[in-house]
This record gives C-alpha cells, structure tokens and sequence, in this order.
C-alpha cells in the first residue's frame, strides 16, 4: 500500500469551515500522481509518447469531514490491473479514522482516446496489493 | 428536470487541454444550488438555523472529455426523495453528447451531524423527476 | 467597458464563509475571456496559430468580502493597449459597491515565449475604453 | 527566510501545459499558513477568539512558467511588520531561478473587520528578515 500526506490548506475549505467534497478527488490524485512516480513511470514522458490514464469511474464515500491545518494521509492500493484497465483503492485517514474512500478506475489510452497496454511497472502489481 | 449551463473557463482546464475530472464536480454542485434556489430554498438561511446539505456519496461516469469555451448544460433529476436522503442523476451535456453522468446521494442534517428532514419543498418532489 | 456576471458558488468559499482571495483572479480571467470572444477574437483558434496571451503583473486590492450566492458583475476597461502589451483596468462589484479591483497587464505571446503583436481588434481599443 | 515546498499537480495546470496563474496565490497562501504556523501562531484558535489575517493587496510578477511534477519552493521574508499591518515578500522558484513574486500586504483585524494588533510572534519580527 502506497501512503501519500495532505496537509488540509484555506483552499481546501468551504463555507462550512471543512474540506469542499470535489477537494478530495484532488487529494486522491496527487497521491495516485506520487504512487505512478514510485513506480518509476514518468507521465510527463508518457504523455509526450502519447499515452495518458484517464479517469473513467469513480465511487466515492464521505465519512466524515476534515477541518484546516488537519495532516491527512491517503492511503491506496491496487485492486485489479487489466492489460488497459486499473481499478485503486483510495482511502483519506486522519489518524485511525477514515474521511473519505473511493474505488477509481482508470484506463490507459492514446491522447486520442484509443486504448493502450498499461506500463509494465503498473501491470506487474496486478495481485500484489 | 433541471437545466444548468456552464461555460468551460481555462480554469477549468489541466495540461491535457481538457477539463480536470474534478471539476465536474465542481459544475454539478453549482446546478444544484441553482436548483434548490428554483425550488424556493434558501441555502444560506437554512445554514443560519443548523440545517446543511452534505454529499454523502458520488458514483460518477467519465465519458467524454470537455474543452476551453464550450457551453455545457448540467441536466439534474431526482431519483428518489426520502425523509432526510436526496438521490440525484445528474448529466452534463455539450449538445447532445452525455460528457459525464453521476448519482449523488445528499443527507440533510444539523452542522452537528445529526439527521435532519428535508426541506418539504424537496420531499414534495418525491416521484415527480 | 465590459461587464460579466459571476454568481459565488461552494467552491469560492473558504472557511471564513466569504470568497476565497485567490477566486477573484479566476472571476476576472472569466471575465477577460468572455470580452476577447465579444471582440470576435477566438483565443482557441489564436492558440492553435502558436499565439497566447499571457498575465504578466498584477496589482490588486481586496476591499470587501463577498459570500455565498451573491451576484457579483466585472467591470473590465482598457487603460492601455500597446503593441504587444495590454494594461486592464478590472472591478467586481455587488450592486455599487467595489469588493475587488485589479490593474492586469498582458502580453501578447507566441507559445515559445517571444513577444507578439496584440490581434488587431485589441489594439483598435486603444485609448477607446 | 522561511522556504516552503510546493509540488506541481495535475490540478494546478491549465491547457498551456503551465501552472495556472491564479494558482501562485495558493502555492504563496500555503507558505504563510506554514510560516504561521512555525512562529508557533494557531490560526485556528486565533480564529476561535475572532481575530484573522486578511489579504489586503497584492502585487504580483509572474516571470517564469512551471510545468508538472516540478518541485517548487517558495521563499517568505517580512519586508515591513506595523501595529496590524504586514507585508510580505514572497517568492517561488524552481531551482535558482525566479518564477513568480509577490508582494503581499495582510491586516489584521476582527471577523467583523475591525483592525486588531498582530500577534506578538509576528511584531517580534520588524526588521528581522
């Protein structure tokens, strides 16, 4: 399992003093960002060679809220990875609690929507969450 | 059903050229504040008395992928109106191309969390989408 | 001058129940944009042709808060229009009242940074605000 | 000085390929709340007792562009601490090189927007950059 720190900022926050719901959607993918770049894939790279992951579905759960200043920690994992197809895990923790879970799936595919093998760093998870 | 339109701003964009999956998150919540102002309810008193809308959960499809200026319309129905739950579908749409789709489940409660009844002006739309 | 509505949503909030600083240059880019398009200029169209425009300063003052589903209007006025250079005068206002007000200067670019004269339409403004 | 980390996201790109320039603001807003935060101020509390920081002007040069992944730091030093008056330099740089700088004047005051002198933590800090 992959574990990524946020830091809940101003930005973060709406009227109701607590974390906008569309902001975790950002925090899950910052670490999805870091996790790809663990695995030694460059998407800057990848892109230039015109092959990106697009989010295709996403099943999200509000628990419960964060406030500002709070240090969260998004913790994913991998639960199924196709030869095109990635299916994570991605859950927001303050300390032992859980705010926010989601189950995302993404694809890969060329800039014009065509899809495209997974990289092997990524394929090789499969099972191995 | 509802009828919402958005214009995609650059910053609504990412590298991609596209607009950012998150923000559609963004564009569906302003189509339900609109809707609840069309409904008679006003957000911001109803706040005052302890009374708060929160999205308790998002299942949500990417479909196809927007760009700068484009005018989109947010088509939101009710799937079912409980006593404290709201189920909403909402679309947006560039024309006749469904871009994205989700279903938004929404709980009326007090800013401590407890449940809350709708608003009667919601849960008279029970059956009627 | 140009004037471009702006409702205040959820997300331009922060926890302090007003407009987040930051969203205001949102509010006047929305604003920029929405006023090169009424000049019959297509920054999509510019863009492809390897032409942007760029925010090089700005200088801006925060007056007064706005909250949650107020109608706001944007003010927009050239104070200057050079050859490659575009100074704006930009205002939000909720009735008669200036909540924020910014001086934006422009510059007219090719993507790969050199300086680019400003399209016609702009520089037909000149000294006409 | 303080010096803040800021990572590139996803989320602040827009179509260019670049941060999104309304974004500095936020990359700058966390620097302060960190810097805050490390003169041992709770925001949060002050907050409780009634009393903010509000963004009163900005001035703001936007020299360079980032691009995603970059690894930026902002550097944050006091130009001029009054009674309830600051002001700040920030700047963001990637590297040795200078992308965005601002000049940022806060005031402190009630959350009814009367002036309140700032902090001791802060005041202590005139003339020491």
């Amino acid at each position: 399992m992959h574990r990524y720190p946020v830091t809940v900022h101003y930005e973060d926050t709406d009227l109701g003093g607590i974390v906008y719901h569309a902001n975790y959607l950002k925090f899950i993918e910052r670490a999805r960002s870091d996790w790809v770049r663990a695995l030694g894939i460059d998407q800057v790279a990848l892109r230039r060679e015109g092959v990106i992951f697009a989010v295709h579905h996403i099943e999200a759960w509000f628990q419960a809220p964060a406030t500002l200043d709070e240090q969260l920690s998004v913790h994913t994992s991998v639960i199924e990875a196709g030869v095109a197809r990635l299916v994570l895990d991605q859950q927001v923790y303050r300390g032992e609690t859980c705010l926010f879970r989601a189950q995302v799936t993404l694809v890969s595919m060329t800039t014009e929507g065509k899809p495209r093998r997974l990289p092997k760093e990524v394929r090789a998870l499969s099972g191995n969450t």
